[in-house]
């Protein structure tokens, strides 16, 4: 399929039975899309979500390991190369819950916002926009019924006006209307595609952010520190070898 | 504080005011780091379950890309740069979500499992070695009780006899459980340390690997990946201004 599809809104006024069987194709697609877009939707939410927990319980043990000098052990409690350990990895996993932080932050904006905005603003829309156009439609075919049992007794000239007002009236709501719906609907066969790719582009941006930010800045500092780890842990033992 | 205090395992026969003094000081610490790792060990278990969450959710991702080609849309569901462009996301968000689930194995093996076996293990077994020890050392009490209530009145060899054999086993039964648990709440102290580094070290290498991982392979995937779509982007652009 080379272009995108329209309504054509020039038909709306006639609202052929041929018009009609597209706008049902339209409306059958439109639920199609609704229906993935919010499947789509809810395992992004999952991400989004799951990311935020990580990123909270990451900063918490973060903040535990920073509180160990401030627990009261009677034995030992002093230990200043444990102490000092446990500082710095307090200070390297408070280094990724950023890192996990500003994913969360990317998420949320490239993400979460533009599904989120299709969901609730475009989608719902055409929701809002079907049952405009259904009560429409009910008025104008109400009008048109109590116009074709006046017209049968042509004996009373006031309620005859009012009845040809109300068929105007109602036709004209119910064009007004449906040409509103046919654009929204034709108006979201050309957003279809940004709305899917624009959310998996933010994530695999943010995705890509991350891993450089982890991988330039982090783990180089985490080896170093490891390094640091292991000489200490390894001067440890031998001071407690030698005073023995 | 350079070595490790211990409690004195050959004062056990003699259980005097003072040993009972240091056993005290003794269970506080041990209190202390049960709290502490307790704590430790929540804020693990919550990094664990988010990370399988985020696991489960970028695997559902990857999985509803892949399920797109299967949606009945009946406008321009034969897109074919649509849904190859999808496929290709959903083999990129697969690749991830295999990165993820690499990292949750390995922050099963090396950060829950030695913190989860320190826990139920380790702390446990010295709860019920205390609790074993209290119940030897009720039942001493009582039999000395028993002997000391007897003696006044010497004349029943046969219960006298009773009384004290009851002394003698009780005695036996307190010394070995008090031996027990002083060596339980020695080794303790040992461990305690290896206790709180080992699943941080995990934790640590597992998030090098991720990192590593996801910025060798993933990154470089992925850069040519969002470059082929900003090329068939492109192309269909060009398609649909030529076609007008």
């Amino acid at each position: 399929m080379p272009g995108i599809e329209k309504l054509p809104i020039e038909e709306t006024l006639e609202d052929s039975p041929q018009t009609r069987s597209l706008l049902g194709v339209f409306e059958e697609d439109t639920a199609a899309i609704s229906n993935y877009c919010t499947q789509l939707y809810q395992a992004m939410q999952r991400i989004y979500d799951a990311q935020n927990e990580l990123s909270a319980a990451t900063h918490l043990t973060s903040r535990l390991l920073k509180e160990y000098d401030k627990q009261r052990f009677p034995l030992g409690g002093d230990d200043e190369v444990m102490s000092s350990t446990l500082q710095q990895f307090a200070k390297v996993i408070d280094e990724l819950s950023s890192c996990h932080a500003v994913l969360s932050t990317q998420l949320a904006d490239a993400m979460m916002f533009p599904i989120t905005q299709f969901k609730e603003r475009d989608l719902k829309e055409i929701l809002t926009l079907k049952e405009v156009f259904q009560i429409a439609s009910d008025d104008h075919d109400t009008a048109i019924n109590r116009y074709s049992r006046l017209s049968k007794r042509r004996d009373n000239d006031k309620v005859n006006t009012s009845a040809v007002e109300d068929v105007y009236t109602s036709r004209k709501k119910q064009h007004q209307t449906m040409m509103h719906y046919f654009c929204s609907l034709n108006t979201l066969q050309y957003k279809k595609k940004t709305a899917l790719l624009e959310p998996l582009l933010g994530y695999m941006q943010a995705q890509i952010s991350f891993f450089k930010l982890g991988s330039e800045n982090l783990t180089q500092q985490w080896e170093e520190f490891l390094g640091t780890i292991g000489t200490s842990v390894q001067n440890q033992r031998a001071g407690r070898t030698a005073k023995r």
